[in-house]
């Protein structure tokens, strides 16, 4: 019965200063009840441990990758690299160049090995697109992105609602 | 038994001036034996049918949506708002920008609504991003996708080969 | 008699963080004697909302369409594409790229749909420019907006008076 | 009876040889039944000619102008400057920078003075959008650009058409 | 004997706001002993007022005109429509596009009518560049001109005899 | 009597290739009757040669320097280092960046040193800015500044005659 | 007798199609009589003989890496990762974003791994590159450094003589 | 016995506010052993002193030089055009253009004359690339590199430890 086993996602950060965005991606990965494992790991100061993460990223059950990386942001291609799992793309913005430095490093990505990129600094983003590739497989997440689309939907309505005050106060 | 069943994509392009790049998309997904329905369909001109397609998608047995688009590129965000599959959009460069018009409005989804990019006319990795996804639950597409990685990598040990003769004769 | 009704404009903006920009535009149109009515709706949260919104626009005695979004901002053309009223897209600058993603992808709308863009926050424009279209029909808003320019005009000569004063003072 | 007059719209290039550009804007106002002016006009080599295009406009029938102009492109922004018409910006695609010098020299007019800017050589759009802006007191431009809404539909749904036999055969 | 007669220079801004740059260019002339009005005026805002003063400038004795503006900064295109005088153009950065829009505006002047740009928010260079131009008349401004340059490397090697204790604290 | 003596131009481009740009500026300039020297001289392989060319420029009796180059377009900088002369810097477009490179590279100089920028591969503006530069010393210049501007109005409206023209027949 | 020893340089391209941009590279080291290999070696479709060629490349006598690649250029930066050698980075322009994806993928490495980067489809300057980093051990690289430097001056003059007649017949 | 001798290399940046930034990098070289002067030297506004630097470095030991510099960054090129010993380029990001004008400015030299460049206000690697160079002929520098890339494993790793604190008590 497969759905008895949680899906579990491998999350990979180039350096421990991407942890403050990287956090809503593991959050958003704990509500919707999936497993992970976070892992700081450079594909430039740890190539071994990298390779090796992606390498056996499968036989240890896992189901998915998300990369996190800035600057020239080799992680997600690398481990895209040395595994057949899907990877997702999470570029940071760092100090120089606004992000665009991290964005092309892992959206331009050669023939051949794709990697999945979501928005600069969009790590809820990643979490989501992660809960919808699991879905294809895991139905219950299905139902939890149908969910918090529906929840989603609630709070801009409520927004909305809140806009009307903040009109009648402001304007 | 799942396996008996073809996963199924649903391929929308926003112009038909995109297939040029899309068809390489198509030639891998059918090469996978993955059963694909490909669209003309427009974010702007034809809303309608591009938010029934997306509704439906699911319904109709589609499994991932791939959504190529040029210029101020909303299908693929205008698709994913719809539905809970899974959505790649792949940018395609136009006359002016160079692309970075296309991507920036795939890529830079923002939160709650992703978008699985690939890189700027990158058709295969559009085609082999669906099947990496579509393999968490397909284990006949993750051994596929095992065998297309062998194979790519003897044919860059090919072209090395033939690098050498070039060397030769050219150097 | 069309000039006793007032002129009707839709506004609509992404996300509520949007407000702090858009708050201008609505001042403006109020100043200008415009009825207006603000919603918050996300062309991704909330499409079906949006082409409500939309869809219903002319019907409901709107003239126009206001849109302010940020990041890929699909929202002006989102609603373009479910009217045949004129729809004026606001660029939100947000946390990456310093605006460049909102406005390409604002801007750069494919044929047929088009969408009358302004600056990167430029939401005071945004309001003129709706007054300077509905001019096209309400005589009131072409004097107003007469009045508006040698207003202005008054005020740069003013700081030009100023500006005497402080290079006397600073230099 | 206003029906009984055209519409009459200006339409200023900064240079010939945006005219290639900018024909298929003409054609499309003709289509619709719009009178129109076009004139080789530039805001830097006859300034004095530019700003009384502008400034008589109004006087002399106009409801809208187009401006067209590349690189530097200031021809929009200096008409806008002399008129409370509503003017579109058609930023043209010279031979450096791909367009954006244009683009930005149109589209990030400062407070005050709006430009309703479109994509980068996006003529077909430029007219479109006069359209829209007319069929504000035209009625019959509004059913003109419902009618024109619904060929987009079907042109797009025969291409769609097409591409299935375009299917069949190549891939 | 023309040494009798103060160079002038004509220093235009596009808003109050951009004083606080441009205020070092003011004091650089002063410094340099070279008359200069300084104006508050737009190009699109008091249109008349601008080409007026561009008009102008020459009879009144100017020899030279600066014209700092940001975002789609026409100013300094526009007095060099209406003059023969040179004109230096100044792009000032605002809060979007980090001074792109700016400097695109100046310097990508089409064919004929050239803008003497310097750097975004250069208000140092646009004054020792009015000086150099004006040098070619006005001996004394050459000598100020060389002794500038003179004292600008004393500058640097003082800098450099700093750098060695700086680094003996701090290394 | 100044006015016997012809104004003299150095003119320096980095690269044999840059003489296809460049060709339009030296006509210019000899259509104006000013004297000019052409050299190619490159920044960085023929620094010696370089630096002495502009610490000699107005001992030679030059009066003015153009330089064009392209990429890291250091050679107007770098003569500007050299002299006190006015120096115009002309970004030459090559094979990749599309100018930006070397745009920037030419505008951006750090205060102390300016180089008056002109537009990518603006060599008719480099001519013409030079023409006015030089026209603050010499008075015909400035009569001939004033008859070109004359013919360039008399070309566009001349332009304007041609459109009509090319409307009837076209549209 | 260190000098009996050729230095050794291993050249890395991720594609063959690089071949056409890096041969000027291969025939420049040949020229000042380096040993070199070729090969070519994706970071992502054959990562392990990637690192592997890295790993090994100072046993087996290298002493330096070219590495060239396009797109999201990870190839120089993965190299970099498994050797202590130094690597230089050569961006290779692709079809889109003009190889601005390129550079920035090589050259903003993290701290801790640097890439030594070289402009975009600079294989001149990669070969000299390595020429002067292998010339701090090999002394008669850096007499034929000096060498090369002194003939391109000669070519550059000759450059000039060149210019002269070409002035005089096309000007 | 040449590892008598300590390894010397030149550190030159264009401005003593580069000093904040490049501060690592003199810390990194100082912490192996690596004997250097840094110098203030602009290319501008001392070019005789820094082209003075560069030609004597050689004779005075120097085997390397770092050169930083923001905006129109110059100086390294520059200083590589009077020497055959390798340069390193540092672009310093300054108040506008994100680092984008330092980083193409350096890169992008044209043929024939290379700089090594590392990515914006990369201080530390500019170090590193300085040891790894130098480590070509300086075998303790080599040794040293492989110590600190073990050392950067070692943090990385802990850094891993210290995130599975913080996602037990932040997720």
């Amino acid at each position: 019965m497969i759905e008895n086993v949680k899906p579990k996602v491998l999350v990979v950060m180039g350096s421990d200063s991407d942890f403050t965005v990287v956090k809503e991606c593991l959050k958003t990965l704990k509500q919707f009840d999936i497993e992970f494992t976070a892992e700081v790991c450079s594909a430039h100061r740890t190539p071994e441990e990298a390779s090796a993460l992606s390498r056996n990223a499968e036989s240890n059950g896992y189901e998915l990758i998300i990369a996190a990386a800035g600057k020239a942001a080799h992680l997600p291609g690398v481990l895209a690299a040395f595994t057949a799992l899907p990877v997702i793309g999470l570029p940071i913005k760092s100090s120089t160049l606004d992000g665009m430095d991290s964005l092309l490093s892992i959206v331009q990505m050669p023939p051949g090995i794709p990697v999945a990129t979501v928005a600069i600094d969009g790590a809820l983003n990643a979490a989501l697109l992660a809960i919808q590739i699991l879905s294809v497989k895991h139905e219950f997440l299905r139902a939890g992105m149908k969910q918090y689309k529906e929840n989603m939907k609630k709070k801009v309505n409520q927004k909305n609602e809140n806009l009307k005050d903040l009109i009648e106060k402001e304007i």
